[in-house]
């Protein structure tokens, strides 16, 4: 038999099962698995009654597993399976091995770092997203996921006070939207030299990038990356509340460009991580204004509270910036991956990022947003469903109602540490942290204040209700509680000063 | 009533509630929605009905919706809403707003670009994963996260017959695991000079990369991002079969080495995107060693595909290599992002990438591995599971039984197209990808030709059943039928064959 006769045979057989393939389609996703048909439905029910159970006990696992290095490798085959594995097998070890071993940031006793929140509206979105299983990387591989990428992002630039000039895209998160600030200020300051001819582009190697003492890592990351060379970041000092000194700025700038180098790109920080510092937009706005600087705010965790006009100031001067970036992956109640990533000027941003090969053209292009030319990766997941879930589920009153009550507790736990005679707080308030340390009116060293803070956090940490963790301000070891959990109430909050105290009492 | 009254009362409250706060903790992630607290696990398992549909009628949606640029955002409104939405209300609009206007990436008939698959136990691991919500930067932040990704990205590098030498972790996707080897590359080639100094590093302009003429986008981006500048690009011409000329490469290397210049960088690739051409590593890797330049591997789609004992062939010569990514989220049908990046030299990936903040320190961070210092995100979702799910789901047999399959199709498909008078191939069918166009023998203008298969091609796509996608081969208009979607079956690519065959015959 002939080519020819088999593609006659296989097309009269195929006639007698389209369009009507459902029966085998589903099996075949099966096939090779030791699931039958009917099983997805009836494990995907079991995994929510395992999940609804998950989302009622949050508070029942201890908040960091009693795990050492190694322990959970150790439990596991050193090669994949030969042959298909029972998913009640699978399922078992999940729940066996895996969850014993999970740190659970969503855990009511989660004050370490930043919060990264899922809810509930969130995890349904989410489940949509992994069936759909769709790559939305230009308009027309998910036209739906991008135009709905723009409507969310719309309506969080207009929670959070910004003007209509803004246009957004998601990113996974704040430390790439950065990069890809640095990258997009780079290329403004060369005239996009710098992606064509690299190092040898005029003025290449005198690009100069500023930021504060207490700006985060990514921004150290990123000047690397992007090819600016860590010696060329500026790291200007801070005030007494860890905001970046303008007057600092200023000099730098001005120090700089008689030494001939080209200031490129300013980074100021809306809560910074070890503190919440805010830099003074305004000031710092319009010095970049004056020279012509690309300004890059990075409001990862601060920026959801800009959602309530009571805290709307945290972004005054916002306005005289090139791109600004917040992670609602944090404090608004959506699942990790999603930051928000804004820019004014968008052809600036697609001259960094675009690319335009055969294969990935279609007839829409001229007429749509294609978001792969909005950063660095190509495919994307379709991350605005769960951002569309959570603003309607909850509503904006919702969601400032969860914020609100966050400041609050933060608010009234600083208090309570100004009013202790044993506690300092080593740093402002204005939002969900708290810096603080133990500080007995019997020891003044401040090495040996350090390391009884040290102590006291690894005392602290042993309590299975509670994860803290700690920076160091201006040498200080500083404990930080960050309030922001969306399961965490005040109770919690008032056992947490209970057990710092205790625990302090006994060092 | 003072501050210590307060705190004396607050404790006394929340001495009755802990550690019993279950019932109020469920309740405080409604709060401020219009769920009640038993509503996640009822509105779960709505969803998973819903899931369970569409799984099982993954064909009968269109392919690709009928859908013009605009149309999906007017249905939405242009602020969020203030007061919270019943759950109902947003789960219907998803229905009737977001799904007519999702192209089905998982749709039995996807044969456009390659694939991109979910499967039954990846969605399973993924609803895990959103319930955790876990961010896995460090070690400390998710234990069994780190320590499984290790274990199954180990399990991946023995079934594509890699060596021990190499050590794996999952990325977003492979454009941005080439940028974080393009930058180790560009960090090698300048002793970590350029991190420091930028463009002031030494020979930070004499950098050179080196790819095919046939390399994907990303390889160009990349190269811009880096740092290298787009016109130290070298692009290699590619042989009969669409793959790199290891002796132009030769001469390019040679070029560029007497002018002064430094090799940094060669991109090889397995698996071109417009083809599958299969670049020779044996070669290109011994003139790297000759050369000590860095040589990344870019087989994003294919490398799935050496999991076959039959297929390994197409990574003779990785061992040559310092890095090597693939992506289980395209032939591996794992969840999209999952892409396993592979590296040899750990220490100047952690020279690239590690930063080290006071507030990101844990004690174990000298004995273990912080995956957040292998790429360019610091937070992180946990992606190992749906990769361990998959793997032990179907077991190493049951995932060479699909993409077997697939491949077995492509090349059926490639016989036929080939004993066709009126179509013809234009490149060979290693793999799941066939490369065609209808040449009728009246026609023999090349630009007519392209017109003709432009037009055949928007008329095929107007078949809800199907989706196809094209690129250019030397000029010449290709439609590319990608066969790797797990609800395909054989009948599919037959009956798109015909539709390809009876279209083309109305032309």
């Amino acid at each position: 038999m002939d080519v020819a006769d088999e593609v006659v045979i296989a097309e009269a057989v195929a006639s007698l099962f389209l369009p009507h393939l459902r029966p085998p389609l589903l099996a075949l996703c099966f096939s090779g698995t030791s699931m039958n048909p009917k099983d997805f439905r009836s494990l995907a029910h079991q995994m929510v009654d395992w999940m609804a159970d998950y989302v009622e006990q949050a508070g029942d696992h201890p908040v960091i597993p009693d795990t050492q290095p190694g322990d959970i490798r150790a439990q596991l085959p050193s090669s994949a399976p030969q042959e298909a594995e029972p998913f009640a097998q699978i399922f078992a070890d999940f729940q066996r091995t895996v969850i014993p071993g999970m740190t659970h940031w969503n855990h009511p006793g989660w004050f370490a770092y930043f919060p990264a929140n899922h809810s509930p509206p969130s995890i349904l979105a989410e489940m949509l997203t992994a069936t759909l299983g769709a790559q939305c990387m230009s308009w027309q591989t998910s036209p739906a996921a991008t135009e709905l990428e723009q409507v969310v992002l719309d309506w969080l630039r207009q929670m959070l006070g910004l003007s209509e000039s803004w246009v957004g895209s998601i990113q996974d998160t704040a430390s790439s939207a950065t990069l890809v600030a640095l990258l997009s200020a780079r290329e403004q300051a060369t005239q996009h030299q710098y992606g064509m001819k690299g190092a040898a582009a005029d003025n290449a190697d005198r690009l100069v990038v500023y930021a504060s003492t207490e700006a985060h890592s990514s921004i150290d990351k990123g000047v690397k990356l992007a090819g600016y060379g860590l010696n060329q970041l500026r790291s200007i000092p801070t005030d007494e509340n860890f905001a970046m000194d303008p007057n600092a700025l200023e000099a730098a700038i001005e120090e700089d460009l008689a030494a001939g180098l080209q200031p490129a790109c300013v980074i100021a920080c809306v809560g910074t991580t070890s503190s919440t510092g805010l830099d003074p937009l305004e000031a710092i706005g319009a010095l970049c204004k004056k020279h012509n600087i690309w300004l890059h705010i990075d409001a990862a965790y601060a920026g959801s509270a800009a959602i309530l006009p009571e805290h709307q100031y945290i972004l005054d001067g916002v306005e005289y910036a090139d791109s600004f970036v917040f992670n609602p992956h944090k404090w608004l109640f959506t699942n990790f991956d999603c930051s928000a990533y804004y820019v004014r000027d968008v052809d600036t941003l697609l001259r960094t990022f675009r690319s335009d090969p055969e294969y990935l053209k279609t007839v829409y292009d001229p007429q749509v947003v294609n978001f792969r030319d909005w950063g660095i990766p190509l495919g994307r997941r379709f991350r605005a469903l769960k951002l569309w879930f959570v603003l309607r589920s909850y509503g904006v009153k919702g969601l400032q109602e969860h914020i609100r009550n966050h400041i609050t507790w933060a608010q009234e736990l600083g208090e309570w540490v100004e009013a202790s005679l044993n506690f300092e707080l080593l740093a402002p308030v204005p939002l969900g942290l708290v810096c603080l340390r133990f500080h007995p009116p019997s020891v003044q060293d401040e090495e040996a204040l350090n390391a009884l803070n040290e102590a006291l956090l690894a005392k602290v940490n042993q309590d299975p209700r509670f994860h803290l963790t700690h920076t160091k301000l201006r040498g200080r070891y500083t404990l930080r509680v960050s309030i922001g959990q969306l399961y965490t109430t005040r109770q919690h909050v008032v056992e947490l000063w209970n057990l710092l105290q205790t625990t302090a009492d006994q060092l």
